[in-house]
């Protein structure tokens, strides 16, 4: 659907001029709909992955670019994809990881979108709008806010810009996912909370036979150890924010391939309530529906909780420096209670990557929740997705505007249309191109 | 007048987390005035140079705290002053001078607010306004655009933002000079425009008696030789540009200590149109006129335009990455007409610094002319400014207001109240007083 991606050199450091090394970062432009009489550009701030998974998964742009006459450009984030400042060295020591910021990505940004106008023939004085997800939410937010000289507005779809210190209370996220089970079966949410202890003391008074049993039940590629057992259940935890994060209402394959609603699915072996091994068979049930929906999958990999794209190598890096959101939780959720430690987290960053988080300057730098002097910006989110709780849902201003979408999951309005969408999903959509009128055609 | 010096520790890189290093920041707080249940807090944005001098120069501040009950910070620039990240190897090779930028200074002061916000009881609550001239006038601005959640409004006084590429002709700050120059006197300019090529005749017939001549004349500490007088030339023109912009209508001691209206005064020998050494004299006479006001000097240095703390070694770094401003003159102006050539400035910076200048980031990053999504900025300038060349000299919008000062040279509304100030300094800072009082008690 794109003319192809396109390289272009990017400084390594904007912030710093001893290091005049540059890089490819890769793009992709689509211009069978641009009027090339400075007709907009939709300019999508690209994630931590691979851009080409998020221009697969991105329709919405591509359904509106036809009636805007709209440029589409897909970015890709330094160090993810193709777009590694120091090609397979990128990874391999802390001073190469040094340019992986948030402030870097969107420096990358404004400088490509330049050097498209400027080569760009009719494209000078084209409006940029930018879309994001998720982390690329977060900065099409940002960069409305740090550049509005580029960008005329931002829909940051799912952007949970509130994620962070003292702005959220850790366990949000957690009762978010609960919610979204509870929604479907409060008796499905009863089940998983209890599983752990279930894991636990069978483990603990079962030995061997018990880890056999898991292993077969879970369908598991390697025998599990009992030190396994914590990164068994962790495992589990990290599939029903997942889950919640992919609730569309129909088959769609992000994450994984799945049915519509697929937290329902995943609940339907556990809507009566149930004990010990019989318990245990049920949420086996529930993870294999979330992972095998196809059939092809042979085994399970407890280390393993999506495929699919997402370079999650450079995002460990991230949450180690500046996206550190602390997560808790509470016995009332379907996680294990874990109290938010900023010192292990920081001690263990130390030992990963020699960095330590700062925890504040993501809220300076970004503005928190001070966002009055904000404008253009649409902050859209949905009722199942667990990012909500990071999310803005309350519009700040005129321009600066909350959109809520009932029963929806992970940016699902970013999603191309479907037949079996939702009507709030609908008249979000249909909201957004009308304020993103706005934004083109006044002034 | 200040309650002593303060030091806090800032990091060394804001943007990126492999260097965990820490420096001394110094600010200076007077809190005699301050309303300690979150009254205002009135932060100056240091310049290029020891704090201690701005904090002397802009009496503007001391006087209107006590009325506001104010809390008055004035915030040294990183690498300037006492607030080395290095100590005195900060200066000795490229990778220490690596931090010396705008975005890092403007990280350290809004890092340094949340700090004394966070520590001072009373001030969590605190409004702050910043203050800033000339550079730090742009820092001020820049402040408030980029962390609007820290600052409420920003009085950028005789702030040339758009001093940079592709935003003014590289002539206007040597038109400004020169229109300066011409109203007290058109024959002054007339005169200065003819000293350059009368002084190169001269050296060129008059061999070693000219250059005692010339030595003689301008009282020159050492002897001048023949490749000295281009030295000796750009010398004089830098005084120009000083005389303009310390063009204030009572005796100040800025750059240099100097009676009423120095312009008026530097002019005087040159009121009837010379020639030949009698134009030469003329020349030393404004000259000295310049640098011995007092009558102390002993002799003159033509590798020294000003003294004071101004750092000119940071400086010249910095105009070697971020703040390249476009320089040329034609022959209408006081100056030698030259063109603007930034491939040989780019490869001067390299071989002093080992970097090369960005052109376009400065604008990208701090909007240039793109203004409409700002709000709460002051941006006042003097007409016989030099650096109103670059001002933002037309209001923007309801909240990002232009003033213009009548007679006003460099930053004239931040100095103290003085009974021979003009009418229009009086009124600009009025309207700065009424435009803080909204920023801080309406919302």
């Amino acid at each position: 659907m794109w003319r192809g991606a396109c390289f272009q050199e990017r400084m390594v450091d904007h912030f710093g001029f001893v290091n005049q090394d540059t890089y490819k970062q890769r793009y992709l432009v689509a211009d069978q709909f641009w009027n090339k009489n400075d007709g907009p550009i939709f300019f999508y701030t690209g994630n931590e992955g691979d851009i080409t998974l998020f221009c697969n998964n991105t329709g919405f742009v591509w359904d509106i670019a036809p009636e805007f006459h709209a440029m589409i450009v897909f970015a890709e984030h330094r160090y993810y994809g193709t777009s590694l400042p120091y090609g397979d060295q990128s990874y391999k020591d802390p001073s190469k990881l040094n340019y992986l910021t948030s402030e870097q990505a969107l420096a990358d940004f404004a400088t490509l979108i330049e050097y498209i106008k400027s080569t760009t023939p009719g494209s000078k004085n084209s409006k940029v709008v930018t879309f994001g997800g998720s982390y690329g939410g977060m900065l099409s937010a940002w960069f409305r806010i740090k550049y509005p000289n580029i960008v005329v507005g931002a829909l940051a779809a799912s952007a949970p810009i509130l994620q962070f210190h003292n702005l959220t209370p850790c366990s949000a996220y957690d009762k978010v996912v609960t919610k979204t089970f509870a929604s479907y079966s409060q008796n499905c949410v009863d089940n998983i909370r209890q599983v752990y202890s279930t894991i636990d003391d069978l483990a603990k008074s079962g030995g061997n036979a018990t880890l056999s049993f898991l292993t077969s039940t879970f369908q598991l590629c390697k025998p599990l150890k009992s030190s396994d057992i914590d990164t068994l259940e962790g495992w589990l935890e990290g599939i029903w924010g997942y889950l919640a994060m992919i609730n569309y209402p129909y088959p769609a394959n992000f994450l994984e391939p799945l049915p519509a609603w697929p937290v329902k699915g995943a609940c339907k072996p556990l809507l009566n309530i149930l004990n010990g091994k019989e318990l245990i068979e049920g949420v086996a049930k529930s993870i294999k529906f979330y992972f095998n929906s196809t059939g092809n999958t042979q085994c399970l990999n407890i280390t393993q909780q999506a495929t699919g794209n997402l370079g999650t190598g450079g995002w460990d890096y991230q949450s180690c420096t500046e996206m550190v959101m602390p997560m808790c939780s509470d016995n009332t959720t379907i996680f294990r209670p874990v109290e938010w430690n900023y010192t292990a987290i920081s001690d263990n960053c130390y030992k990963q990557f020699k960095v330590r988080p700062r925890h504040d300057w993501i809220n300076t730098n970004y503005w928190g929740k001070s966002l009055s002097s904000a404008s253009n910006i649409i902050f859209s989110n949905g009722q199942y997705d667990p990012w909500i709780s990071g999310g803005v849902t309350q519009s700040q201003s005129d321009t600066v505007v909350a959109i809520y979408i009932k029963y929806g999951a992970h940016h699902l309005d970013l999603r191309s249309a479907n037949p079996l969408d939702t009507d709030s999903v609908k008249a979000a959509r249909q909201q957004e191109k009308n304020i993103i009128r706005q934004w083109l055609y006044t002034n």
